[in-house]
């Protein structure tokens, strides 16, 4: 907490947003630039993002939440082809999810309010206003059992797994794939927690899949080790969070930038929604690291901050 | 609650956003129009609300939380000249902290994790991360004065209250002046609980001030009444919300399209929160209304939405 | 904010709660006081409240949200009649409920995950899981209709209203009734904003009504003035908080003690979530007030805040 | 979703909680079970929970969050103890704090208002208003290797090296402990996303150790398959969350009784706020199951429903 004379407290007056047609997004978040609460926030998130990808940070991206299911798959994809991802952390079901997708079956956009037991009878599973229709479990199952098949008996590291999966895939806007092709490392601490595990245990009943739950770590940590001004981006929190934290708590490095787009608040106790402050004192963020948390809708807030920073990118 | 076959539930892909760099805010809106979460609604808020914009619908606008002090009043100003909001029903705190910025003085970009005895000791109050000297109180109650005391001892309105004051604002962006000006009736009917209230109660230590606390209500009923295919956006809920909808309610008449941008989620039961679904039960929204909910920061989502739905006015 | 040694702050470990079968609700509180998060602020809160009503300070009660209709009226109704509470502010629905559950008609306890058309065919309002027939509205309206009657031509305080309300009940439960007879003050800055609101109106349309906006201001603020270690109990944010802050900011003293019981958290930027930290930066609470806010609902740590609050009491 | 008569839906009407000095806890329950909103869940909470654990059910705990920290931990060790757990589903940071309090270590109640740098100078790591000497973390690395140590080179599931800690914790009331005596399989998915992962890859740096990621799931879906009358109590939701509910899937069985107890909402699309309808769609709790969320601080929500299902379980 830095301490301020009374005219430092007074420098940076409010403007107000003046809002016009036809705005690109980027003019639009330079008129949110003098708001405050969200709007504020999610300017300088822009600012912390342009800066962090334009000078050669390490970037990390974690993306917890049913970010792929929701849409934002794309994004993803896109900024690690573009160079914008040097190490993806993510939770099984964006990966279940990312796979779906590269089959060229849709998840379809339903409703949240909605009979859950008809939704049931029609085959249909629900996560918040998507829907994806069950049987597509058994087309993924057989293109799992394919890739599965070609691992062969030595042990392999999730990162590895993950790896495999991208290389077998067919689909240019996959993330797996990108990432695979791009040497981008994608970590998946909790991929037994997801039906990636459930096809993994299938398989495992008749032919050996030997994964190691801690091969990843010294691989990760050696990331950290040489990363330069390393920056994370961090959508919503959960495993993705704290295992990017924790990886560069543990190489006596520390992130110099941090953006969090979540809805998570701190007052539940829990790391989702600690605040990056909180971070400090276990020195995951540096004391003078750039560092917001836009208390935001991520669906939303992800497109505008990768929209405006890369207008601004491709100014530099 | 709709009931659809299985194939219709299966109508809508979801498409996953492409984000490029200079596009503008409203092709994201497009780009996220094929999303799910927030993303999805408040591409459905746009067209909503661009429709009831460009269709001559009678809009209400509900002004709730420290929208102007967060940089919020540009917009609201912008949006009353340009005949996009019939109505505007607000918070007595929000129209204080207008009078603020009518007077030239400035709110400015704080910090929200700060000390707040060194912010007491430096006369400075804090709302969230936006700071306020408090000497401009003293300001503002000479202009405060100033203006009361130009109304007789006739009883009047809050509204009217709210039209004198504007009438006796000398600046060009100002809420309270275009809508008076504009003939567009500013409702606030917990004035009381502000700094306008204080004011109030001050001048009536010696001077006669005669404000009906209920005689606003023949005249927003009335306003709904003869209102065509009404609609509402909503920023945050409070009493705003709650006075647009018991008005259309009790003149027998119902929103055919509303629009809630706020933070609030519905499990504490409160108004704030309360899903638009819960209105269709009292008959404040119709059955068949257009309705969406847009659960994010408003500081992001109105600037949004007005810059989208003012792209796609301007090409009708 | 304190600073503290290191060694100050290692001082108080966590005790873990231990749970056993037929506690009591205050062995409970004695058995979370070690905990933290939520747990030890609830803890906290029933040592605060617990000194604040045993020490003779002036206690003001803030009622927001939608408490009445979910259970939580006898408790507002005991703590009156019992001295606990000095000064009431609510809402205007509140005490909608409340006159409505005095004339023996019932809220019922229904279901927040329904088909609000059936509902509304059905003529069943619903907030969140609690359904009011419509029809009472019917009934409210031709009480309303002869407690109005009664009052003169004379302009009243909405505070003098509502004891012309509390006056007119007969029911030994009722909030109003009790405070009436306990001369207990009931401020209500929104009542417009209310089916109170709206009887007011009907009424208004043919006699004289004439309730002065302003008019309590005087008193709530003489009561701070002369307020002995003033304390707040606030339940949800809304007019209430604001309401009772601003009142006792004008009066140049602050509270002493203060606890908010509420889902809202600071992020919105908005009144009802801040912080009474945030408060401090204004004056409204002192530097020194003992000072909680337990994030959780209200329904659920109300009655433990009292239940344990009054075992205490009574031992004394 | 049912659908009810008009009759049916206004059968219950809610009771208003009389709270009195020195009640109990389940008299509090019983007060506060004719309300709505979170306490009136929390009562059927408490019905559901009794039942469960009163009829013989496979009764499944998820435990996310930093409930161990927080002071929940004898909570959780006692149910194990008193055989109310049969499969516990926990989060890699919830055992690290678990181990640290079985060393004698302690958590310290802190502040969540406070100087992250501050602290992080005086070697103190925070998690919300919990302290923690960050020196601790060295006794812990001492006693992770010496555990670890005792693993031969064979390949484990992550729930045999839960059980192979517990087997080697010397405290009476440690989780892990109890739960290996008592033969109560404890799993962690996310392992390595902990200090113990960090310990785990130190020591692999010099040392064999061989955890295979995917080697639980045959046993806990066995347990699924042999499950009778299945229910789930989660504390928060995330990794925990999904892995039971999954496992339950797989086995086609679905859980019969469902209590969330946490602070997440449905709108940001997650899994950790989803409703347990939700879960219906995808048929991991079944049609008929009797389920309830209780969206409020589970640090106070667990104690009280521990607290009251134990009184009535006495009874039994």
């Amino acid at each position: 907490m830095e301490h301020h004379s009374k005219e430092e407290k007074l420098q940076n007056p409010i403007r107000q947003a003046k809002i016009i047609e036809n705005m690109s997004v980027d003019d639009l978040v330079h008129a949110i630039d003098g708001c405050a609460f969200g709007a504020g926030k999610l300017a300088d998130a822009v600012d912390i993002y342009t800066e962090m990808l334009g000078g050669g940070s390490t970037s990390f991206f974690g993306l917890a939440g049913a970010m792929v299911p929701a849409g934002m798959r794309q994004i993803v994809a896109d900024l690690i082809r573009d160079g914008y991802i040097d190490v993806l952390v993510t939770t099984g079901a964006n990966m279940v999810h990312e796979i779906v997708e590269s089959m060229g079956l849709h998840h379809y956009k339903g409703c949240c309010e909605c009979d859950d037991i008809e939704l049931k009878n029609d085959e249909i599973n629900r996560i918040y206003d998507v829907y994806l229709p069950e049987p597509y479990f058994v087309d993924f199952e057989e293109k799992m059992k394919a890739i599965l098949s070609e691992i062969g008996s030595e042990t392999i590291s999730i990162r590895e797994l993950m790896t495999h999966l991208g290389n077998n895939i067919d689909d240019r806007n996959s993330i797996l794939k990108i990432a695979a092709d791009m040497n981008v490392p994608v970590y998946c601490p909790a991929i037994q927690d997801s039906m990636i595990g459930l096809q993994a245990w299938l398989y495992k009943q008749t032919r050996p899949l030997n994964v190691d739950a801690f091969a990843d770590m010294r691989e990760i940590i050696d990331i950290c080790y040489q990363a330069k001004n390393p920056g994370a981006l961090l959508i919503g929190g959960g495993v993705p969070k704290n295992y990017i934290f924790q990886s560069m708590l543990i190489s006596h490095q520390e992130f110099e930038y941090a953006i969090q787009l979540t809805m998570d608040t701190p007052e539940t106790g829990g790391l989702s929604g600690a605040t990056l402050d909180e971070a400090r004192s276990w020195g995951k963020v540096s004391e003078t690291a750039r560092s917001v948390t836009v208390h935001s809708d991520a669906t939303i807030t992800l497109p505008i901050l990768v929209a405006a920073a890369r207008s601004r990118l491709a100014k530099m």
